[in-house]
């Protein structure tokens, strides 16, 4: 009788929680804040977003959190990284982009393996669900190895095989994709799901990204490619492809006929922008690592008045050098006030909804995730707010841009489970986890 | 006999730590790391910096710090604020500079009273201390109670009462500053030092400041001023005074033959950029800030090159919002690779000096604090490295500009004193000090 019941109940009440999120009260482009508010979670599913207490029928819940010194939003999302670059953070900085990828990154990652990218991408989701980044849009290699480190830490990944097609294995890599496609998509109770990873109009002609369109138009999946990162690529697209800029060509030959997730987009024009506008494609916007790189300045305001969906990404960390997209939001709000001389572009509440439901329409998940409503996942944090700088309490949503770090998430929910609890990861070795890594990075450091 | 004793041994012993500063090793520009290092403390100063174990004279200290696991640094130096301001943390973002001050700041400021002050400035230090940061520049007003809160905390503070000569009370104000220094520089064991603080040549004409560099003569002391922060207050000078700049009008009436901490510096030329050089200005940059309210990009490579010393600062928590001076180590060192279009300025190891001995030699403090060497005063930070975004251990500089958060410092000691241990203030009601400054800042909200 009692199992019975016990399924007729929820499975977690989180009570007394400010909640700031887009989707309460109907707005969806605006984060509103309900103050003494409760949430309840069935399975995988948000059931219940409104007052504290909340009805009845959600109160018997297996877990009650009481949150009423705690902000809960939706979970970050970080909609480009490489993951496994977590082994080479530190590993070289302050270089030139050339210098640094052929004399340092590239040489160390012709060692990678198998083994070493399970770690790699390991230390990165639990780095991740601590900054309570609970969805991550990855690009790389070894990516069954990633996807085993998703399921295995808890975190929501849509992951691709990064496509080279000057590099002589592309064919197997491609073959590789599929595979990836094929075995993960819908895995780990639905949390990983798949996409194609053509890098970068420069690294892959035009005959190359057909096959890769044929794939796509047979699995039923999207696209994860850089655009416009540099203005070298952009240069030379229009030098190679008669005038035409990467997002042209791309969008010449029909890619954006897929769902697809930009990365970077920093050199983009007005023409560029009313594409990505057009045709919904996502943009992953890397302040941070744009910024570290000295690659430029993205045009974020306009493209949000032109209606592009943007999300914030990491990008991996050996060029950033952390998973905080907490911090990227910062930085998106700080970097477009500079970068247009007005502190009133990207106010708080826009930064806050570009970190999680921009990520999640970038990534064509946003009927999934991205906001705390009903029938969404339940992808949840909490973040405390009794440390100094989150007082005194004239606006939380500024707190959490302007002031608030990654470690005030104390509690990190993903896809209805509890993953992290008072900064405490559950079900996880965390310490064979940083000793891994670190073991791995090591080795590599000696194989270069 | 035991009392006696005690006296002859050292009071801290730093067991363990990897010691990252400058000073080790003769070098005084760039950090140096010493890994398995020890510090020792007898009373508020450094007596040992060097290989773990220390020498036996310093090993019998009356407490011992494990630091197997942690970095020790000098505390960071925040080189320009307003503490009291946190009072004011999100109460009005994302505005125009003039209609951002004249219609919430200011009104709110006009209701402000010294225990308001009191209240605020003990929540900044507490904010500042948790974030690793032992010693603050300030200039606000009811400094006396400023004082009081540094005393009270145990921070190292640097205080002047801002100057408006524009505004009826400037006389009274300059008695106050005057009274502050007299009253005030030395106390609370020598941490409590005083500047003459006029706010800025826009707000105080010549004859006034001829006032203030009277009363500079006669206490021996220095000046903490804003300078060329917006460019509409340089070309305000250049129309009114003969062409010159802000920097050069300052110069010009002998401003800079007196210690002087120039805040911002963002507008300025290269003749400027001479004079702050050739007078020994100490400039306290202030990247988010200038991000955040749009200021512009202050040329510090520049400045950099040409000898000028450049600490950072947070400026007030109304406008940044938040007092980590680790985060404005990161701004600063992404700031200046994205405006130079190079990602080799400012590495991680400049912008973790400009952290430290920059804002101790902007500040004119050098002598005593900003490097772990034998002889400075004991103002030591650790920080944790057991966090998933420390690994894997290639290059802990890096890991700390481009990688830490603050919450990261687990253990301040500040004047040879024991402040924070393992994230756990001593001596200190924080839950208080929180909700006395929360309930102030209520009570103004509601005044104005």
């Amino acid at each position: 009788m009692s199992e019975i019941a016990r399924k007729e109940n929820t499975d977690i009440l989180i009570e007394g929680a400010t909640i700031i999120s887009c989707g309460l009260g109907g707005c969806n482009e605006k984060v509103a804040v309900l103050d003494e508010g409760a949430i309840a979670i069935d399975g995988d599913r948000i059931v219940y977003v409104g007052p504290s207490p909340a009805p009845d029928e959600f109160r018997d819940a297996a877990k009650r959190i009481d949150a009423s010194h705690l902000i809960a939003l939706p979970g970050f999302v970080n909609a480009h990284t490489h993951a496994a670059m977590t082994l080479l953070r530190g590993y070289a900085d302050d270089m030139v982009l050339m210098e640094w990828l052929q004399e340092k990154i590239w040489p160390i990652e012709a060692h990678l393996g198998s083994e070493d990218v399970y770690w790699g991408a390991m230390l990165a989701c639990i780095e991740m669900i601590r900054a309570g980044v609970t969805t991550f849009a990855d690009q790389y290699f070894f990516m069954e190895d990633t996807a085993r480190a998703a399921r295995d830490t808890g975190i929501r990944a849509c992951l691709s095989r990064g496509l080279i097609a000057t590099s002589p294995n592309s064919d197997t890599a491609l073959r590789e994709n599929i595979e990836l496609c094929q075995g993960w998509d819908g895995e780990a109770d639905g949390r990983i799901t798949t996409m194609l990873g053509p890098h970068a109009p420069y690294t892959c002609p035009v005959d190359f990204l057909e096959k890769v369109m044929e794939a796509a138009n047979e699995l039923g999946v999207g696209m994860h490619i850089h655009l416009s990162e540099t203005l070298g690529e952009v240069e030379e697209s229009r030098a190679k492809h008669c005038g035409m800029s990467p997002i042209e060509l791309m969008d010449s030959i029909g890619l954006f006929e897929f769902q697809t997730l930009a990365a970077h987009c920093v050199h983009v024009s007005d023409k560029d922008i009313e594409i990505l506008s057009a045709k919904g494609v996502g943009v992953a916007h890397n302040p941070g690592s744009n910024m570290k790189i000295a690659s430029g300045t993205a045009p974020v305001p306009d493209m949000l008045k032109a209606g592009v969906k943007v999300g914030l990404g990491t990008d991996g960390a050996s060029s950033n050098n952390n998973l905080d997209v907490l911090e990227e939001a910062r930085l998106a709000a700080f970097l477009h006030k500079l970068a247009n001389n007005d502190p009133t572009v990207i106010p708080a509440g826009q930064a806050l909804v570009m970190a999680t439901l921009g990520g999640a329409k970038a990534m064509g998940m946003a009927s999934d995730i991205g906001s705390l409503e009903p029938g969404k996942k339940a992808d949840i944090i909490l973040l405390d707010t009794t440390k100094p700088h989150m007082y005194p309490k004239h606006d939380l949503t500024s707190h959490i841009i302007y002031s608030a770090r990654a470690s005030d998430v104390a509690t990190v929910i993903i896809n209805g489970k509890l993953v992290m609890e008072d900064s405490i990861l559950i079900a996880i070795d965390e310490q064979k986890i940083l000793r891994m890594a670190d073991e791995r990075a090591k080795a590599l450091v000696a194989k270069a």
